[in-house]
């Protein structure tokens, strides 16, 4: 079924484009990538860019383009526009919208953002192939391997971390991953991992940060007597629920809400925002620009 | 106070212009576009578009650009950029910024929408001169004219349509007017006053449309025991509450809340949804295709 | 493990009790309600109350109770309410929180609802015996049967409407239903159905009421050009779409958006307005009145 | 007018009284409570309830009644109540509605949310008597006038604080002030003020606390990349931003809004923060248990 909606996809999407490009701002980018775009037979359909600032600032572009046999066409477009990239000095990337990214999901024993990724894939409505699971319990082994996902166990400890790190850099080589979900995965990534993924794992924190950043933000919520609780979705970094925002969302609670109530309105934004973040990597709709996304 | 927001906006962005097309889609708009843009020495700071359908669709477009001495250069760039436009078949539209737009606004007795939109102008969060203030009744003349508005008392009737709408009309040209906004203006304009005035007559209709078209939604709303009441702005066309929809929003209501507290809250919503609508369409953000709007 | 959840729910409440109340407003209601749960020993833990109208309307509370050997003393305890019950013409049900309700799902080919049902009950959420799953199509026997309910198959066409229904009244008897949840069933139930179950069937419709009432709703709202897109949930009367609301919500769409994105983003809003009408509901706090619900 | 929706409002209500309690939980509460009420001629229109926990914890309850002559018997209640509370050990308060509360609102340079009170309450709204405000600035004092309403300069500075407090202390008792709302201040009051009026001191913090406690929220929003910026009213105690939250609400912005936009939709959202929670203490609904409120 899933499979059906992914080929379904390619097939309709396949003569589509992406160009995101990101370099200092100065005159003439536009007309210069617009130009090309044209000289090689694509149409732009949808365009979105951003400037930081009038003076010096940084220009930030997402195009999606049709353009007749793509599939073919697509390394000479990359060749060609490595021209236009010197000369303006862009960070870019060119890709097929057909090229479908390649997702990873990290999970420990709550289950409920896991199971929302899941959902929304097999209703077609997540356009990734989900292509391992990952967890430090057994908890989801088996709704994950009912839908023919890979699933490993790596059990997570502090004595462990290394050997275990190891374990998921391979599997994420082995599986050639392009996003990282965690999708409550409860555990600290090293720097090292960290590194090794720029901007290509997504985390879900249960508080409308920077509100209630670490650990037990429901607990603390309660203790705060907050009538809005929210949650969080952001790329990962070196600091703890400091990395760049992409969504966040909240739910209106009151004095009877205990911290049980708390969590069970929270799961319901958890699964939500992070639905949606993944949904905007997924579409190439995220650019980060120092520690804060812009969300095309 | 407001004169002075209106200054110092027009001194900063003094340089900066905005171009608006509609067109029938095909490839090298953009590219045609740009080129013009930077060939006359403008650099593209913002620019929004949308494309109704791959193929044979209508192309939209919003691009904010700054221009040196744009002032100067502004009938030039018009008179340049015809032929483009008539290459590519577009309705189209290039202002300075700096030029804003002159406002009527058309109140009753109720005036909270008339006090929201003055509170935002004298903030200067509006940018606009609101050159006039038309009623059928005396209620808003001292707030109007304490802010030195010019405030006319037109009295509406059955019998006198035709007389007062004449008289409106010349107002209309007297005062230059470029939007009209029926803030709860509770009166029906005849076909040839909306005719004169194709989407540029801004209307807050105090439900959630298409819900409760016409006369009395608050209690309609009472009366089927909804959960959430609403407010929609749109433009204003020849069918009653049947224009464009530009912005709508809603609050949440519960069974305690009788008639006038739907009021109440609705005025709220009125409120925040008007004054949106009308700094979108003032910021040129509004592009109206069939009977639907885009919002860039 | 849902098992467990309700078996730990059910010993956590054992003592729990609660009271419905509607009746003809009158001095002296609450005095003798809570004198008699206090001279049975009953400790209001919590209590919510609504009169329509100062003079001569109707009167509605809600109250959850401790009692301590409930179990025991239940039958006692609404034996000796009969008399309070008869002086101030009350209807009213007493029963202990843990005789948790069964419920019925109906479904159809979209399964998203009842997927959201399945898994807020398996995460302990929805607090409900669910009994069974009815269906006219066999796309949901996989996931229900999965989870040990059982799943029955219903043809349902304008031919066999007697039969289907024949069919479904004997099941709902064999399953002790209490509460019928149409899951996007997409059938009209006979009067005869409904008159069986009254207010017992809730269902979801894909639009904010009364908007959009009846077929197609989210092609109407993509011709209509709203901006925000909602679902409601209510009770099934005779009339398609006019039962008494339980709750509704809406979410933001805008011009991007195709037919296809707003059923997608309308998913999300029904799954969860129907979950928390459900939860609600089975927690006894939507009381019906007239064509309305007061939601304690 | 204002006088005039007041007087309305006082004839309206002459009958409605409200009782508050707060105590330690027991059964027994509402039996003796009602029973009172009932002998007493009055008959409960609205009550709502909330105990903080099973056993041993707090129980508070609001309850708004009809009792004929009220004016004339409001004493006796009072007298007549005693008991009843020394036997539970009650805090309470029985006042009849038509009491209506008097508000100092003290406020600095930035005038949106004064100005926001003084609207809703010349719409009859606010149900107050706005009987001074204070400010350390000359900007509010013709929109405050213009009213009627006293306006007081009083400079506030690190050196002449306690010489300011004084003749604002002097300030409240001359005009028998109920409630102070401080509307964007920004002065900090010292301990001696805020302990002569416990829990009648109502700020609004620009910010969703507990994020962003202190100052310059915005900017530090802007720098942080947040998705949503909120506002936050509270009662003021000695720990700065740390009191009891009364009302919380968001927004949502994006990577284009600059510092500028967030306090424009921050105006926004801090007015009807503010309002709403002014609203909800002036009509008792506000109940402060330890550092969190219950708002019935």
């Amino acid at each position: 079924m899933t499979q059906e909606f992914i080929n379904k996809f390619k097939a309709e999407q396949r003569n589509r484009g992406r160009l995101l490009i990101n370099c200092p701002d100065q005159p003439g980018i536009i007309a210069a990538v617009s130009k090309f775009l044209f000289d090689h037979g694509a149409n732009i359909m949808e365009s979105s860019q951003y400037t930081t600032n009038p003076e010096g600032g940084n220009f930030f572009i997402r195009i999606e383009f049709e353009c007749p046999e793509l599939e073919f066409k697509k390394d000479e477009l990359k060749a060609h526009f490595e021209e236009i990239a010197e000369t303006f000095r862009m960070e870019w990337k060119l890709a097929p919208v057909s090229e479908v990214k390649r997702t990873a999901i990290f999970v420990s024993k709550e289950l409920h953002c896991l199971h929302e990724l899941l959902w929304e894939w097999q209703s077609g409505d997540l356009m990734t192939d989900i292509a391992v699971v990952i967890s430090n319990h057994e908890e989801a082994r088996p709704i994950v391997e009912a839908l023919d996902i890979p699933f490993h166990y790596i059990p997570a400890s502090k004595e462990n971390r290394a050997e275990a790190e190891a374990e998921q850099l391979r599997l994420m080589e082995e599986y050639r991953i392009d996003v990282i979900v965690l999708a409550r995965y409860m555990q600290i990534l090293t720097s090292d991992f960290v590194a090794a993924h720029p901007y290509k794992i997504i985390n879900i924190h249960h508080s409308f940060l920077p509100a209630f950043i670490g650990a037990r933000p429901y607990d603390r919520a309660y203790q705060r007597g907050v009538k809005l609780i929210g949650a969080t979705s952001h790329y990962v970094t070196d600091d703890l629920d400091e990395g760049p925002i992409i969504e966040q969302d909240i739910m209106r609670v009151d004095h009877r809400d205990q911290v049980e109530d708390l969590k069970k309105i929270g799961r319901s934004i958890e699964r939500s925002v992070l639905a949606r973040a993944l949904k905007w990597h997924l579409e190439d709709r995220v650019l980060v620009h120092g520690n804060k996304t812009i969300v095309f």
